[in-house]
């Protein structure tokens, strides 16, 4: 595999920290000639008589200009995130200082990698699977608890290994059809066709599992769109600033997280709920629900995963509410009513609506069965017991490669079904098989890589 | 030193990289519970066994759930850089990941860092001295080589040596004294008179030079302010363009520096030329030249270090241009008057200029003597001759503190002619030498040092 990729034996160097000040930045280089450009710039050691995995401090020089004073951590393949030499520079955070080494770098022989081209090395060096190497960046790009998990049993295997049972059992029944192939003239069956069934039944059940995974992986990876809409005074604010209060992380603060970022979004059991872009939903549609022509509104409601219909239990009649409703029902538009400024659900404001689905009531100012809306916004919109589930599939590469497998698995059973002779058979076999490895990387062209990894960040 | 301030006992941890998305950051912590918070977190090796500077590769995990595939790096007191035990965590670039792994370790027992905390443990640990900690905030702020090289010259200890001399030879001298008053009854004098005036002299002369020194030294720390300005199509924008393409870095626009910070820098033999801050003159005071009401712009033109006067030499008289130059001499403005739109010299419209000084003629357009433009700007704003000096003095501190402490040799010298006491003698000198004191940390308190480090960034 190795050949066929340009600028593969080049030793490739990057920013491996975020771009700006900080206390330190961490520039990464990876190749053949990584100790060897290192070594020039670092005169107080031999980096090349080192052992691997451990720690230099001293200055880095080029000529006779000290360029910074730095830690190198030494990686020797194939004992490195890439699988090459790896060393990694631990410089002072300032962006000319890291601009510095890095041009030294360039001058002595590497270049500059290109996003995602540390994970692709490690790819084609066999230390990651594709599927494996995308969860690398779903783990960079994570921010829950939820798709963190999901993305860290990912890039542990958990998805390819649930693929590779399927996959050896249809290899090993692939060579049997082979075998037969070979004694075709004898007409012998060394493939029980019988267990073949049952197999192809397993995996197909398995691909089904994975992909119906998916609705809740695409939920973990990005969230649960939540709009929140209601007349004038419902509460919509008040609600909106209840459920964010109560969601700030102390490190988050201390961290110096800008606030934009975890704003209008709330985290609930883990999942990222987000308020963020129902603002417009907020501002516009309150007048058009009070006319009752919400045909324009319920466009924008059907992006949501989810509305939180909020209205005011003492101004609101239950014939109005059942107009509401019906619209939802009709647009099949996921609802939560929420009653709000109940006190408690004896309050005599709130029994017209007690016959009302999907229904809870509240009080925003007051705080009052906040929890329980959380909870059943989770219920409602996350399938708890698919949570559980050990692989979850969250990247619309492989959901599209399931499809093509499920869709193989279909003509096989058809195949088997009609009698189908060994050779065809055999064909849509490897058609099955052909998709279950581009989900792995086991089957892959250059420019798919390519694309795939020039998704991640410079220095990954 | 230790006992009297507060949180000292603590171990404190923060993330040492920039805040974002990136391939890696890295969590700092340090103190005595480090080795037990991190191994607590780190079931696959027992940390406390390790040698100091090795890494190690594992899985985080609190109680069940993991956290982050990271790499550790140990470094055991005193061999780190706070002079304590301190690790350093490697998790992936998810700004949620690094939350996590953070709230972790405060979890564990930690606390998180205060600005500059890693730095002012390491000083008051012995590990730097003051002038030594503060060149580290400089070295990471820096962003040309003249900042860089004049911060690590500092971070190694240059300016502390410099001063280190006049200071033990100061207190040699101050012992001798002492000596004498325990002999006050007997009429003796240790301390040879003669060799301290010429001590006192040299040290005087030695301190001036430094505090000459600060003129460069804010120059290189802070860059050189200039104001282009001049009549509508003398040419400005198309010099600020040229003087701005021929100065970008290759590495600047691979690791995606935005351009808006180098956009209107000029970097000239190592130093900044900031022509940032002149867009305001530039826009404003072309119509308040034209109408020669330049008393507006000129109060302008004050705050930059000098004025590129551009003028078109086919459209100017000499007789404008003189009264032009006896406004910037009236106000005492460094300028540089740029005759524009002149292919050579020889050109007929340029002879009537001849007579200036401070010209120079240019074809912005063509690019014409725009490096000979450059060194006249930078020969006219920085001291090269200093610029070579070993010591150069930077932080505005040190020069109030270096000011006392010429104040106080004047009043030892003065104290000498006029045949002062033994006792009195010896109070000015340790007057001096707290001055000195003060600029290598020696003699601190709590609330400066509290001031000096809280400017640091978070992490350092």
């Amino acid at each position: 595999m190795l050949g066929k990729f340009s600028g593969w034996d080049d030793t490739i160097a990057a920013l491996a920290t975020p771009q700006g000040i900080g206390a330190i930045g961490v520039i990464r280089i990876s190749g053949g000639k990584t100790f060897e450009i290192v070594d020039a710039l670092f005169p107080s050691k031999n980096l090349l008589q080192l052992s691997s995995h451990t720690l230099h401090v001293g200055m880095l020089k080029q000529n006779d200009t000290v360029l910074d004073e730095v830690v190198v951590s030494l990686f020797k393949a194939p004992r490195s995130y890439t699988g090459e030499d790896v060393i990694e520079i631990s410089c002072h955070g300032s962006v000319y200082v890291q601009e510095q080494v890095l041009q030294a770098l360039v001058n002595g022989g590497a270049r500059i990698a290109k996003p995602g081209e540390f994970t692709q090395r490690a790819f084609l060096n066999g230390k990651l699977d594709l599927a494996q190497a995308e969860a690398v960046a779903d783990l960079i790009a994570s921010n829950t608890e939820a798709a963190k998990r999901v993305s860290i049993q990912q890039m542990r295997g958990g998805f390819s290994h649930a693929l590779k049972d399927i996959r050896d059992q249809l290899l090993s029944f692939s060579a049997l059809i082979e075998l037969e192939l070979d004694f075709s003239q004898e007409d012998v069956e060394f493939a029980d066709r019988k267990q073949f069934y049952d197999l192809l039944r397993t995996a197909k059940e398995k691909v089904s599992e994975l992909l119906k995974s998916f609705r809740l992986g695409n939920v973990i990876k990005n969230g649960v769109l939540v709009a929140i809409i209601g007349k004038p005074n419902a509460g919509k604010s008040t609600l909106l600033n209840t459920l964010l209060n109560e969601d700030r992380a102390i490190v988050s603060e201390i961290a110096g997280t800008t606030r934009d970022t975890i704003e209008e979004t709330v985290n609930i059991n883990g999942i990222l709920f987000r308020l963020a872009d129902t603002a417009g939903i907020r501002e516009n549609t309150t007048d058009i629900i009070e006319s009752f022509g919400i045909e324009r509104s319920l466009e924008k409601m059907r992006i949501a995963d989810i509305v939180i219909y909020i209205f005011d239990v003492h101004t609101t009649t239950d014939k109005e509410l059942a107009i509401i409703v019906s619209q939802f029902e009709k647009q099949n538009i996921r609802f939560l009513l929420t009653g709000n400024k109940a006190d408690t659900e004896d309050d005599a404001a709130v029994k017209q609506f007690l016959s009302f689905e999907n229904i809870i009531f509240i009080s925003a100012r007051e705080k009052v069965n906040i929890n329980l809306l959380k909870q059943l916004l989770f219920d409602a919109t996350v399938n708890e017991n698919a949570l559980g589930q050990e692989t979850i599939v969250t990247n619309a590469r492989h959901v599209e490669a399931l499809q093509k497998v499920q869709q193989s698995i279909d003509e096989i059973i058809d195949g088997l079904d009609n009698n189908l002779t060994g050779d065809l058979l055999s064909l849509d076999i490897k058609t099955c098989l052909h998709y279950l490895g581009e989900i792995t990387g086991e089957i892959t062209n250059e420019d798919q890589l390519d694309y795939i990894f020039s998704k991640f960040c410079i220095g990954k």
